[in-house]
This record gives C-alpha cells, sequence and structure tokens, in this order.
C-alpha cells in the first residue's frame, strides 16, 4: 500500500466565544492536561509525519499556542480560525491541506482517540476513500414524533463517532458545496456527491466531553 | 392523586447460568457492595412501601440471599427464579404481583437509578399507565442495512432506560400474550396491546453495566 501525507484537522470551536463563564470543555484538565492535549497527542503518537490543523476561535489562539508548547517541533501544526457553523470550520481548516492526502476529521472534545484507532481508519481511507468510526449501540432505542413513539430495531443503527477519515480528492471538492443544515458531520457533506461511506470498528472509550459527567467518566478511563 | 401499592420486579438474570468463569456483573463490586445491592437499595429507599421481586437463576438464590441480608425488614422482598429470555424472567416475576400496583421492571444491573427517577416513573404512570425513561441520544447515528448505510436524524430517537413503569392491569394482561422475538424490552409488549407508551425523562447516569468499562464509569459517578 502505498502512504499519503496525513493531515489531523480537529476542530475546537468555531468563531463564536460561547465561553460565557464557564471554559469551553476542549480546555478543561483531564489528569494535568486540557482536553485539547490529549486529542493532539493521540494524533502526533500515531505518525510522525502526521500534519495536524487546530480549528478554533481566534480568542483562544494564544491559550492553545500555550498548549503546543508541550509539543516538539517535529509535527508542523497550524492554527486557523474556526467559521460559523462546524461545516464551515472543517472548510476552513480544509484550507490548510495542499496536495495527495488522508485527512482527519476530529471533534477536539474527543481526548481518549487512540492512535490504534487513527490507523485503522487510515487504512480503511486508502482502500475504500472513506472511513467512519461507528460502535453498536448497546441501549434500547424508540423513535419519536409530535405525537407517537415506537420500538426500532437497534442493530439496524450504528452510533458514529471521529475521526472521520477521508482521502483529499473526496473531501475537497465536497466542501465547495453551499453549506446545508442537512450536512451535520463530515460524512453527510462527502455523500452528497455520490460516495458510499465506508463505516470501520470504532472505540467504546472513544467518548465526546459535552459535559462534566463525561470529564468524570473520561479521567476513570484514562484510569484503567 | 390516590396511592397506589408499589412492587419492583429486578431481573438479574433468566435460567441459564451463563456465568463461564467470569462473576455475573450483577455482584461485581461497585464501591464496596455487590451492583445488585445498589439497584435494590435504591428502590427500597424510593418508598416504604415498595415490594421488590428479584428475578434471578436459581442457582444464584444463595448469593442473592447474603446481598439481602443487609436490608432491613421493612421490604417485602421475594425472590423468583428467571425464565428462558426476559420475557420469561418478567413474566415469571409478575406471577408475584397481586392487585392494582404500579410495577416498575427494572434491570439489575443498572445501580444508579436514583430515587428521584423511580418517583417521576411512579407518578407518570399513575396518570398515563406508563412511564419508560429516555435520554436524547448526544451522538451521530447512521442507518445500516446489509449493503449500505445512510445518516439519520438523531433527534428523532431516544434511548430507553428502565425501570419500564405500568399500571398492573396493563402489564399484566400484556405478558398473557404468547412470546414474540420482537418483545425487546416491557414496553414493546405492552404497546402490542393498543396501549400508547408514555415518556419520562431519565437520568444520564442511570447506565447499564454490560462490561468492565461501564463498572469503571459507575464507579466515577458514585463518586461525583
Amino acid at each position: 500500500m502505498h502512504q499519503r501525507k496525513k493531515v489531523a484537522i480537529i476542530v475546537a470551536g468555531g468563531s463564536g466565544l460561547r465561553m460565557g463563564n464557564a471554559t469551553p470543555k476542549q480546555f478543561l484538565d483531564l489528569q494535568g492536561k486540557p482536553v485539547l492535549h490529549h486529542s493532539i497527542a493521540a494524533f502526533a503518537e500515531a505518525y510522525a509525519d502526521m500534519e495536524i490543523v487546530l480549528v478554533l476561535p481566534e480568542a483562544h489562539f494564544s491559550y492553545a499556542e500555550m498548549i503546543l508548547q508541550a509539543f516538539d517541533t517535529l509535527h508542523k501544526i497550524t492554527l486557523v480560525t474556526g467559521g460559523e457553523t462546524r461545516f464551515h470550520s472543517v472548510k476552513n481548516g480544509l484550507q490548510a491541506v495542499s496536495g495527495d492526502a488522508v485527512v482527519f476529521v476530529h471533534d477536539g472534545v474527543r481526548p481518549l482517540v487512540s492512535p490504534a484507532l487513527i490507523h485503522r481508519c487510515y487504512e480503511a481511507a486508502l482502500v475504500h476513500g472513506s472511513a467512519i468510526p461507528v460502535i453498536d449501540m448497546k441501549d434500547s432505542i424508540r423513535e419519536v414524533s409530535a405525537t407517537s413513539n415506537t420500538a426500532v430495531n437497534r442493530e439496524h443503527f450504528k452510533i458514529i463517532q471521529t475521526p472521520q477519515t477521508f482521502l483529499s480528492e473526496l473531501i475537497l471538492p465536497a466542501f465547495d458545496l453551499p453549506h446545508d443544515p442537512l450536512f451535520t458531520d463530515e460524512a453527510t457533506v462527502v455523500e452528497r456527491l455520490g460516495h458510499q461511506i465506508h463505516l470501520v470498528p470504532g472505540d467504546e472509550a472513544n467518548i465526546k466531553i459535552t459535559k462534566p459527567l463525561d470529564l468524570v467518566i473520561a479521567g476513570a478511563l484514562l484510569s484503567c
């Protein structure tokens, strides 16, 4: 298998501040390091030639630069300003991608992504064009509408994680499409151009930190 | 609002042993007490007149009796042998329900159920006949088939928890139905008789212990 350039676009917030009086989740402490540090470190560790593009509000650049001091100069790391939506943030990050690459788009608030999962996504994207990590749905679910709710078979559904991984020749033209509110993740953008998304096994531990409880869980997982 | 008798059917395994060389999850230690102890304690604490029906393999009766020594004699606690499937186990447990009652069916491996959630289910079941705790789906999902996978709107789905709670006059006749593999939980059985299931807000912390990782998470949640 030929090798390719690797670029990780780590999304850590849009153009809005939305800080209120609380520290954004990606900067909260997780076992002595900011959440975002763990996310970056996993990609840096996965491949020596990984380029990292960090997308975040300009107001957070100085704090991000502090985090980046912990990393050696082996990896090219670029800071890019986030956009109005996730779509626009990723689009901004993609400006930093040149040449044939495998592009990973990762939630900055998934600090427990493992190098093994990153390797799996890379290998599968080389073969299939895309690689979206998914895990089984372990809970029963019901479909709800304004007036009723019905049981559905959870085996027909998978839970999506990141890094959503694509060959650059698939993701770059897809993000030239006009923004559509139905673009809820990168896979929905790329499949709009007719590409059939390829799923790979994700990792139960690769959780998204969206509330204080998740940070406690992440801490417990790291201590395992 | 009139009061009703309350019966919690706590399901902790079927007729099979399925122990292998591992201790069943409901007997694993969670902060110094077996998982099942926490589940029972929540129901005992929720209402002084709660009756508890513990459904489990006969081979586990003696160990369960040891757990039950920790509880005072205030609550009537009955041990019932589990059946071949979840449906049959619950059906066996329902034999112990007499008179008008609110019946809670709870996974023994959900030790973090709170008395507050049990109260919420009770009150809603009195009004609506049923009360199924649900939480929002926080992850993106895709619908998968043998040949393809497509994005779906997660806002149209809810994650189901227990205790699934019903008036006895709804759940008792429903479990006289012949078993159907489509009966994946108690709600699917009761709705088969035409009852529209009522959903109530569940609790993010009310997780199901299905693998070692979940036990770590539960420990972290209990330490919060």
